[in-house]
């Protein structure tokens, strides 16, 4: 048994962007060179979100928008705003509904997922980011 | 330390259809004779779900529907039905939400889980479907 | 490598009281004395929930709150309060969207989360409890 701990990072927009960060998984797998196992990915930071969702325009860029708007709007009067001087509350609220982590098999050196199914990373903040999301392999 | 990958199989109806696969989990973890680790529990497929609830008909018939009709509706024009020619928008969104990945950990041999904790699978879709979940466990 | 399950106890006042358990996690990591590794953190009881949140006031005595009011209130009539005899069906639909579960890396001995990152227990209970949380460690 190995345990092996990578980082991958990128730019985000903030505001709901979407990010399919599963081909970066899948090639820190290939790296490895492990067969059976699983792969935790972390983000870093508590404004965003580690989920697996179908990549595709429909939902990336209108449907998940228009979900969280309706119980975690951004442009609510949060206390978390008030308290801070910040305009985030609506970020840390769908962050911590959507998780920042997750966890995903893999036999014979491939992810186990569903043909539809990316594993996403969501900039839930409200500027621009560089991001951290830690790839921990665990597996022989 | 073990690594170990089992799936699991079984049909389910959609639309909220809620199974309790912890009696499936535990049979693995027997057979399999480990004492300590945990085990991951991912769903293939971007329209289920996977996490802990009681499983009483008054939840799983009634009230998780409920709660999903209100910011999720089945009958809602997502744009993904509209890119795509679908109607399962709505399982997307209910599936990116729930998450499709668990991990219970286990000693002496038994999951440790709540008295009214059960591991549950959710097929979101709006049909009926053949499911496969990974059952993985790491320990010793 | 090696596995260390331990048990954390507290007691709290349900109705969304949210307990910052990141130092309790973090002193079971530097007891155990690993390097590099992940810990499983896995909570009792489906009325819970384990997830990441900024542990400051606005969020989690008022944001956090008032979010899940509006999907999940407790004073609603649920299905699951009629079967039983219960009052709280709103703190179980809480804790299966939440998330009872969550896994974090660790490198040089320190977990690996942002500054404003904190790991959280939540108990959506509407009573005192006293809860248990798994604090599992894997890793060299």
């Amino acid at each position: 048994m190995q345990i092996i701990t990578r980082t991958i990072q990128f730019e985000t927009k903030g505001f709901n962007h979407i990010v399919d960060i599963t081909p970066d998984v899948q090639s820190q797998l290939s790296e490895a060179q492990l067969n059976e196992g699983n792969i935790l990915i972390s983000a870093i930071g508590s404004t965003t979100g580690i989920t697996t969702l179908e990549f595709e325009p429909g939902l990336v860029k209108s449907d998940v928008h228009e979900m969280f708007e309706q119980f975690a709007p951004y442009g609510k009067g949060y206390r978390h705003n008030a308290t801070w001087g910040d305009d985030n509350g609506a970020a840390h609220l769908r962050s911590m509904l959507t998780g920042t982590s997750l966890t995903i098999p893999f036999v014979d050196g491939r992810l186990i997922l569903g043909t539809w199914q990316q594993i996403v990373f969501i900039d839930f903040d409200t500027r621009p980011r560089q991001r951290k999301v830690v790839v921990q392999l665990t597996g022989k």
